[in-house]
């Protein structure tokens, strides 16, 4: 079903995926990948501020709104249940990779990051752990790169996902 | 190619285009319809505020970004030239309606908005005019509403689209 590769950076909270997922797109973006995003959001999800006009469709009940600039495409629409994984994908067709930040219950490859001090045990799962990224030296079955090594962790991705 | 019913709502700048767009889609909900909208944005389009994750994301490179939450999804990506409004309808395939604020050089059905005092001459072209909603009366070849009513609007959308 996902003809997309898709790999899901996990770990605890403030072990820093975030920030390690900036270097990633970023390393891959240099490599001349188009990388796709997903996440999981617990406030509104809104595309328009107060007062402007697509913010007024979502207000009057619109269930989707899009909007198009020359370089983007926006959209916020209402699900009837939260939408499972391929349903997210399926919205990047032509990403050449997608990432996700946690979703660390489905069945994708994982990478973790562990923080020394925050991750006391582990946040992926055995099977699917294909790399771990760490701020400390890590005895692990899987490689364990340097945090900082954005390089290192885009070549594992590029074997395994990209040729 | 569109099998969503899609009709467009188009007028000259200021005429109340929004705000007879916000009556329209009540209308059509209060009707159980799922209704989506489009709209050109000529701003910067985010999902997120500036320090939000899927915001880090997006700066740091990535070509599109999703972000899920359980009722809502919104998606924000780039686009090598502007997309079509075909290419922005399908991202909306499980809607009874999509409205257009605007995309009159589009072939969809159109209802122009006309305001006495702005609107000098036709905005919408004569041979996709559908109906006129006005804040005067006006003859017309096409059905002329007054732009309270919304329910006459969407009679005539249900009797032509959806049924």
């Amino acid at each position: 079903m996902l003809q997309v590769p898709v790999i899901s950076v996990v770990g605890w909270s403030n072990t820093g995926k975030t920030t390690f997922l900036e270097k990633l797109i970023a390393e891959l973006k240099k490599r001349g990948y188009r990388v796709g995003t997903v996440k999981h959001h617990h406030g509104s999800i809104e595309l328009d501020k107060p007062g402007k006009d697509t913010y007024r469709h979502a207000r009057a009940g619109a269930d989707a709104v899009v909007i198009a600039s020359p370089e983007k495409v926006g959209l916020v629409r209402t699900t009837e249940r939260e939408w499972s994984l391929q349903q997210l994908i399926a919205l990047l067709p032509d990403m050449d990779i997608v990432i996700t930040e946690g979703f660390k219950k489905e069945n994708t490859p994982q990478i973790e990051v562990y923080r020394h001090g925050v991750s006391e045990r582990p946040a992926a799962k055995a099977e699917q752990l294909i790399a771990v990224v760490s701020d400390i030296d890590l005895e692990r079955e899987v490689p364990v790169y340097n945090w900082n090594d954005a390089a290192g962790v885009a070549d594992l991705i590029e074997h395994k996902f990209l040729r």
